[in-house]
């Protein structure tokens, strides 16, 4: 183990009373809950990413972090040490699962020779450090976005030798996703939109885009890879217009290039504020359409534009999350990654435990508050009851109707429906009680 | 004809130099334009709602509006002033088309019965109108969202009797449209979505809105109605979130329903502003997955969160709209309608004028505009180039290839994509020119 | 008492653990919290408007509350009624305030002289009311945006008549306010601004503004009300602009026109968001500025755009604004008042006790783990620590420089100060560790 | 001259029928209007920062821009290069002015000495480049939000070492702009503001930050520099909060240190949007309240929630934000300066001529329009009959009375004041006449 995280020491559950700032409370990973241990629903991952590759700069400022792989170049040394720390965070932090792009656990490649080579040593020294670690892969993913190559996108790129390079990362991520036992692959579309439509040939990108992901469909069966496929819906940032703006356009787009039944959505709370919906929608939305795989955890500031990826912070917005969750089956392969970052201003070691501590507690506390929804079990028979009628006799009636016999059967009745109380105060205080 | 207008003169066109403030400065629907006459381009429409039934009240406050059938209850007498006085506004302002909501032309209802009696006559008198003046019917629709009994949704609400109710209003309002030669039929699903997710079973109600567009489809076949059906997408308001969330969203419920080859989309712009999209976006989407149907005008304050509902004024954004339908075929069944109040300040009776006149010259003006830019050519020789490599040898050789072929090819030739630049601001410039 | 409340009981403090939905879990008036009892802390009141004069229409439909006061004409006798079943109300709830506007408890009036006599009917009938039910005044108002008259503003009209009918309005409602015993007399600016600025002459109208203002400064001292007078924040809605449109806008219209030290702010939550600040924000910020009054306690929702006034039912929000207001001292005449609607779909009389029971729950609970954290003190000595620097020699050196002083000290010393650690996490989970 | 430019020929005034694309249609800088040169009523200004320093990074990736100056170290030799091409960036353009932060034209520096000596050299060469080129400096800053050392403000920082820190900056950098005869000088407090209002004491970060603005104030005056003070307002980002909100926010804290006579508001397009103004409104507030500065012209994306900072493409919007400086006197010391960036898109050299030569050119024909609004006089007419009640007998009574005597007069004459048309949709046709 590196000495990175010396002073921290291993997180562990201690129970709702400890005053241990660096244990969990609610997280206690065998507890059962309706019937499942938590650690099976929950199926926590931490990222590479936020955690370990970014520096702590933003458009306005350079990086604040001052990590020691970031001091010189990122060559396979700096690469390997990031990538050892790493693990020793997952272990000290003890989640199951990680979850990573291509380009985040490797060195910088000059050419296309050294991306597979770069790629290449990375993943063994991955499937070393899991093999050590007792540490699993949530889902990988290829970066199509941050090389300059990628500026105007990957899949949905106007050049042809983009989206051929954009291939050859995705087909080798996806390889190495299956060989490192992963979940599920992953596909952020981040520069799959425009900048400005006026010259984008929108009907052609959607359909190249098409294409790539029924490409990467078919070499997922021609290897055997018996995860999922997800795609993280978007609506915008660092594009003008994500052509995955949200859990309902990816639908539409999976139906056009019929890939409903192959691929699902990997909902991003922060996402799906900026796309103008709640987290709990998202979620509902993918389980009523049939497209539900998985979570990036963290969330937006109401207040701010952009995705701002800060930790999950309320136990409010995750018990209603959870409980959308419960409601759609729960996680299959999915889990709970946290797509999040601490502050730019939280340059200290100890503050990425803070984060992720914090956040894993308050979606702990969402689980359990969750269960006491559905046990208590009020709140579904007020759902039920507002949907009575469809099992009356009128229900039942108009159930084999055409629209003139509807419309006949409503003039012969007289009917005159009156509207009912939907009880969205009431219900709001019910949850209240649980939290 | 009634004297309510009496101080207005017949609109018509005097060209750019006109000091005549209610003259039209560009639209000269004879005028031809990329081989079409104006007039068929626009295809302009009044809507009864906005300008004849909207009192100019608030939620914070009353009408402003004096109007003499707004004076008493609105009875037989009240309605039928109201369509004199409508059909008067649309010849002297001489759109050839009109737009209703089953309400909006009729003498309030007790019960079901009522409600198809008044209706009924309200309809007669609506023929006798269009003949007498000339005018056509744009589009028909019913209105399932003011009435309390709606206050839960028409199609999608809890209650199956409310469901009926808008059924009956749906076929009458359809059937109706089909006698007066409409040209479209449209749903607006103002109430169809939720109010708090917590008593709402998503799923349910989508199935059940699925069924009824699905009945109205039938219907249509069975009468004979050979006119467009549309939907009209909003993303919220009044609702917290409504099923038809904007053209994407729509395309999918489609495809989920099997009706992406009967129903299109009305595209309204303030709806696509407040679901973070440009009014553009939403036409040029709509017309890459063939949906593309009707326009609903107006614009929204890109600083107030709510549908303003304001008279088009620019002519900039009324430019790119036009290029989008250019490029999508122009319109077939479709047109502009003007679903746009004046303010609640614009009390006097030549205000509608102002609103209408100001903003058909903004659209004709907009469509000269866009005509300039196709036959100047050079954006769409920018856009060409850039997707060019499609075109080349390897654009060619990816094409039949598999994700590992297409990967093995791009290491095998080394490739080193570049970004190019996507000319942005020499585009803007290029449109700057012809405003 | 009227029997409109009948099925309802007397709603009391049962503890944490009763399972009465219509009881109160954590608001136990007489309970000491940090010195103080519950009661004299919140100083809680219902209003008028929404609970008792709104019908449940929205800009799309009308009314779904069938109130028997509404059924007819608002005369003297519907205005009695609804006043009797308010007090009912308020007592039933148990709360120790009400508010109102001058139009929400009198009848309609045709004319001036009509509207200084049904409000003085009001106003007698309500001293009667509030020495029966023991109920007081939390503040007074008067309506200066609903009647057509203020189409284009109250205080900053184009037309000084307009001008003049607010100043009769707020005359008698300061009067009233006092004679009843108010604790505060509050302006909300509903139509002071503009619906553009094409036709508005910005300087005269603040000018108008300001003069306004002082006037009701100046005759609030005449008659001896020793209350306040608060200004109510709100950045648009039904404006596109409002003048008021935060705390700091006015904070710097106060200095402007020297009165910074007789007015202060009612805080409204959901004005807040619309403004892009979060609730406690605009709490901190009036407390800086030294203008920190009442609030108007309700919600908004992050995904739409306009004045939801929902219920408040997040006590994640209601503890941090409640810290804030400790911070500020607590309340000396204002309180929190609920301006708050019970959701157009809930139509039952009891649904006002479930939106008005949680919500006051909501705030107690909010005002419980605020207090906690006081005195907890973990966060004020991580905030502390932070500042230290200023405590130290450095900082006292700098002190009494100016600023080539300044410059040369840190030139001299070869100062290179590094960025130390925010601590946002740790501080958030401390938070949470008291929800 | 550097050979970076040399494809590009020097940018000339050619009329609007010119079919060159890098010619200016509208930008006639002798052309008199409204009885001064257009040159004198734009004076126009180039950035160092986005056209130089930026090298074409966003959140998602890495630089597309492929400068020489960038290949390197920003070493002393870089900088100087970076200058140079600046400089025939301005001359080629021919803009009179530019503006710059202190770190935008000097080389890094390790440590507070470095920093100095590296502005110092690159002041000298500034003066020498000015002489050479015969341009000006609108103004100049200092940079106290990229450093890491700013992570948590500069004036506002919890350290007073940082504070100090930025003390010497703007000293320096203040001085500097002195000697280069700049005409003004700009804070933007970028950092100043907060990440969490957690870990924040607002009172006493205001009173730094007021104080360091008084410092400054008082060092201008010892040092003879008779430019103007300007003070950048921004709602946020990359802070949560950022204290100079918008311009109203600004005035108040001005007000609140006494400061509203020496400091003046520098205008961000962008900003304006994303505080919910439309930029004519922060001007016209500006002149209301006296604090009117200077132009930092630039446009948002409506639909996007940041800054960002496109060229201004829309001669609508200029010819409203030139009509309100034309009302507000014009320009004195401040011009209109290029806050913009070309896409990452756009990395040709060219990119750089096509986004400035458009701008210029919209916002000279917003000039062009807005006069011929002035010298039009309908609009101004419209809006002084609107208020005219205020100069008629009524108004005029009014305005010597207390509050009671205002209302006894009303209740006197028995006022029934009715609403006017504020006829926007005319105001709005006129408008659209002009462009």
């Amino acid at each position: 183990m590196s000495d990175f995280f010396a002073d921290i020491p291993q997180i562990k559950y201690e129970g709702p009373d400890s005053t241990n700032e660096l244990a969990y409370r609610f997280y206690d990973k065998d507890k059962m809950v309706l019937g499942k241990r938590m650690e099976d629903h929950l199926r926590f991952a931490a990222c590479f990413w936020h955690t370990f590759c970014w520096p702590g700069s933003d458009v306005f400022g350079g990086g604040t972090f001052d990590r020691p792989w970031h001091r010189g170049a990122n060559d396979s040394a700096a690469a390997a040490m990031k990538r050892e720390v790493a693990f020793d965070f997952f272990k000290t932090l003890d989640v199951p699962y990680y979850c990573f792009h291509d380009v985040d656990v490797m060195a910088d490649a000059a050419n296309i020779t050294e991306h597979r080579k770069f790629f290449a040593e990375a993943v063994d020294h991955l499937e070393q450090l899991q093999a050590s670690s007792g540490r699993k892969l949530l889902w990988g993913t290829a970066n199509l976005f941050s090389h300059p190559r990628f500026a105007a996108g990957g899949a949905t790129n106007p050049d042809p030798e983009v989206f051929a390079f954009g291939a050859m990362q995705v087909r080798d991520a996806l390889e190495a996703t299956h060989r490192l036992g992963g979940q599920n692959y992953v596909l952020w579309g981040g520069r799959e939109g425009y900048e400005t439509l006026l010259n984008t040939d929108m009907k052609r990108e959607l359909d190249n885009f098409g294409r790539f992901l029924s490409l990467v469909v078919e070499h997922k069966h021609k290897i055997g890879f018996t995860g999922t496929i997800l795609i993280e819906p978007k609506p915008f940032e660092p594009t003008k217009h994500q052509y995955d703006f949200d859990t309902a356009t990816v639908y539409g787009f999976l139906k056009r290039y019929g890939l409903e039944n192959e691929v699902k959505v990997n909902i991003e709370a922060n996402h799906a504020t900026l796309a103008s919906h709640t987290f709990e929608h998202e979620i509902a939305t993918a389980a009523a359409l049939g497209i539900f795989g998985s979570i990036d955890a963290n969330r937006g500031d109401p207040q701010n534009g952009w995705d701002t990826d800060q930790f999950p912070n309320s136990v409010e917005e995750l018990t209603l999350a959870n409980l959308e969750i419960i409601r759609a089956g729960g996680f299959t392969t999915g889990g709970f990654n946290f797509d999040a970052k601490v502050r730019r201003q939280s340059m200290d070691p100890a503050d990425l435990f803070y984060g992720h501590v914090g956040a894993i507690d308050v979606v702990a506390k969402g689980l359990l508050n969750a269960a006491k929804l559905i046990e208590d079990g009020r709140i579904d028979a007020i759902k039920a009851k507002r949907y009575a009628g469809w099992d009356s006799e009128f229900g039942g009636a108009i159930g084999g109707l055409d629209l003139a016999g509807i419309a006949d059967l409503a003039v012969e009745r007289g009917i005159d429906p009156k509207p009912v109380s939907g009880q969205q105060e009431r219900i709001e205080n019910l949850i209240n009680r649980v939290l």
